[in-house]
């Protein structure tokens, strides 16, 4: 019976792609645009609606609404402006033997992209989200799963999006929205007219997509971001200057939004010294001064509730501050720990993800151990380093080990807030998302969604306008080896 | 103790990343370019080694050596340029609210690289092959798993590419090359340090090899170039006109290099006709005189007359011509077959590749039926329409669906014979490959063997030289999302 339902939309979803696919970028961009105005004209609606299911503040969701809205105008102007297809030509060379026929490859979406709302942002990562918006961009039609810790708030979304697809003049069934658990999920995933599947949650949740893919008759990519403890390396120089400032910035983005981003600073490494058990003292101090406030919903309060509790019962855990009373039922407990490096690396427990308002302070001895702490760290995101310049020249081993554990390196700053942007990542190798060679935000996104198609001699009115000598498009192009918007005469 | 030799050679692969990464690409460049020299040089002495285990004409070799050397010089010529890292900037906005940071982005290499020789190409898709030259391009070591049926060619090859690094100062162990079978192919591929695996060749053995990357703790990209029946178009006007010289034509690339190719025309579809009935009759009487020649080694040939057996063995196959005599054990007997369409819809088994000289012809009633068939069919690395001005006019649906199908559309002329330049997609929707959003000819191929990296923050000199402001290496780049070869100021 579900399945019978899924098979439908996935049947309407491959219909819509036919002629979806067809509709010039500026119509699609106009429809992104539609959607991103119907998102700012009913935020006033939409975010009392989110904070009731979410429990996120006011101010949170109305920045992630305007940040939802912004993706979206940022894929439209990205398909406006063209050359993010990639195009490339090499020209027929009649003389040459043999003769090399007129060959000439852009990028073309590959079909119905199922996209998997995410808890932790109602709007920006669910339903008219970063993946949605992109695969809408590339000329995928998507069907949402939308998240059930917000299925009101995910409803009046949807209802945006078909508004806007109708006034805008998308074929029908350009966007679904399904409700359900796991089953749905699963055959989703598992439906051969499914081209591609984006996914932003937890590592259990994403590894259970992999597998349901790995089902499949017909590989397809399934691009999941799950887990990352956003390691923060605090060098000497900078933390004997500054141990308390740094200590208070980093309290408050270990507590930002109760901890549940993505990006969260999951583990600390330091050097034992003077600067860093002041660090140790204020951060704790800092910690205990911020009041506990509700999560996103019971399953996540309840699984950090019970993942904290595992930690601490770990021998070699030590709190940094005394545990703070709860209040509400939904409530999260702000807490850091420390743990020596030596500990650290025996528990491989200890390396993984606790989702919500958690850091652990890792003790190292010396600078060789905090090198062999960082080869011990799974894939991740991010990494971040707060340094000196006296720290930089003295640390460029770690810097190097850095870049080759996470997607994106932050220097003297924290890793929450994402940039959307072209030259952002938000990626990185196996755990942090499921295929490092992708990001989910910013531009580049995109190309999750596209494979790259090539025509060999065909006529030049029979090729798509991004193909064409003329380039009505005006975009740039690989034209015979060099990078050009000029027309081939 | 085959595990204990894979981890060594992986320990070593992954002790040569950590150097290879940071090599600037102009010795990169050097080092491919050293390896395409000595290929060249070494011609007289490889190509009858290679002819010998691969029972390959000398002509065809002498080519595909000449093709292997050009791979490299694409490569180097690639990295030297530099733009290909898509290095994009987006510049700090400190007025802005929130700030931006700086951000900036390249391309960098994912690590120890496994490439799986292929038997059909000695040494295009072999050792020094287009699997090779790209990951090197891209900064990751490569182990080389020789192909075992043409051990000697490889081991050739292999030590003039060890001779080539050592002469331009490459890493210990930048290259290595492994033999063995399947056991050693597993360990290779669930290796924890292996950080991609390169592919070419069957259906089975790429199933086998996702399915250990599957079975991995960490996921890892595997690019397989599997199975392809590269499905002909032929249209009716374009029969009723040159029928003849369609079959002649065909009948070549059909056997050509005995139908060992991945592009191998295996399936031609057309519509009821006086003109196919014409093309039908040519095409067996030409295959009827191309004499039997050996196949690259028994295991091939064995599958090969087994998989004929087969199909000729099912109900409404019609063989086209009488079959011809074969004097050596390895030789194939080239031989075309036809079918309606309607058996060939009821039958999937006949949709399947048969690897080697042969070709079936599937005889649609209508336009409606050609494009049932069409639809029918999986995933293709090329697809081809021969027709008329005319025909193109009256079958636009059929090049439509040929889009969908392929990673290549070929139009009037046939589908072997794979440029190697920026434009050239030698990839397609599974089973063609693992992943259709990848190459493995051509440019682009590099893709495969690198992920995004985003530096936040980070002072100029401490940047790659792709994202310092200066831009020394006066490479393509997205700054403040304008193309433009410009430093910044």
């Amino acid at each position: 019976m579900q399945q019978e339902q899924i098979d439908h939309v996935l049947q309407q979803a491959n219909a819509a792609f036919l002629t979806y696919k067809n509709i010039p970028a500026v119509q699609r961009a106009s429809f992104l645009e539609a959607i991103a105005a119907g998102l700012d004209a009913a935020k006033p609606a939409l975010v009392p609606v989110a904070m009731e299911e979410s429990h996120l503040p006011e101010a949170r969701l109305n920045g992630e609404v305007g940040r939802t809205s912004g993706q979206l105008r940022l894929f439209a102007a990205l398909i406006r402006e063209g050359s993010w297809v990639e195009a490339a030509i090499d020209t027929a060379l009649p003389d040459r033997v043999p003769a090399r026929p007129d060959i000439r490859k852009l990028l073309i979406p590959m079909g119905p992209v199922v996209v998997f709302g995410a808890s932790n942002f109602p709007f920006a990562f669910s339903t008219a989200g970063g993946d949605t918006a992109s695969a809408l961009a590339a000329g995928c039609p998507v069907v949402i799963k939308g998240h059930p810790a917000h299925p009101q708030t995910s409803r009046r979304v949807f209802a945006i999006m078909e508004h806007a697809a109708v006034a805008t003049g998308m074929p029908a069934h350009v966007v679904q929205h399904v409700e359900g658990g796991n089953a749905a999920g699963e055959a989703l995933v598992k439906h051969p007219l499914t081209a591609a599947v984006g996914f932003t949650g937890s590592l259990q949740g994403g590894k259970a997509l992999l597998q349901y893919a790995s089902e499949r008759k017909r590989n397809i990519p399934v691009f999941a971001e799950m887990s990352s403890v956003n390691p923060v390396v605090l060098l000497p120089d900078a933390l004997q200057e500054n141990a308390e400032q740094l200590a208070q910035t980093y309290a408050g983005s270990i507590t930002l939004g109760m901890g549940q981003f993505c990006t969260n600073p999951g583990i600390l490494l330091g050097i034992e010294s003077e600067g860093l058990q002041r660090f140790s003292r204020t951060l704790g101090e800092a910690i205990a001064q911020v009041a506990p406030q509700p999560m996103l919903h019971e399953g996540i309060c309840a699984a950090y509730a019970k993942g904290l509790q595992e930690k601490l019962l770990q021998p070699g855990i030590n709190l940094l501050h005394a545990p703070a009373d709860r209040k509400g039922k939904l409530d999260a407990q702000p807490a850091v720990v420390s743990v020596q490096a030596d500990t650290f690396l025996q528990q491989p427990s200890l390396h993984e993800e606790l989702f919500g308002p958690f850091s652990m302070l890792v003790v190292c001895k010396d600078k060789a151990q905090l090198l062999e702490t960082l080869r011990a760290l799974e894939g991740q995101l991010t990494t971040t380093v707060m340094a000196t310049r006296k720290d930089l020249d003295a640390h460029a081993d770690v810097l190097a080990l850095q870049t080759s554990l996470a997607g994106r390196l932050v220097l003297n700053s924290v890793p929450t807030g994402v940039e959307v942007c072209a030259a952002m990542v938000h990626g990185g190798p196996f755990p942090a998302t499921s295929d490092s060679r992708f990001t989910s935000v910013g531009s580049t996104a995109i190309r999750r969604w596209v494979r790259p198609f090539c025509f060999q001699g065909l006529p030049d009115e029979l090729l798509p306008p991004a193909l064409q000598n003329a380039n009505p498009e005006n975009i740039l192009r690989l034209v015979d080896n060099v990078y050009t918007r000029d027309a081939i005469v």
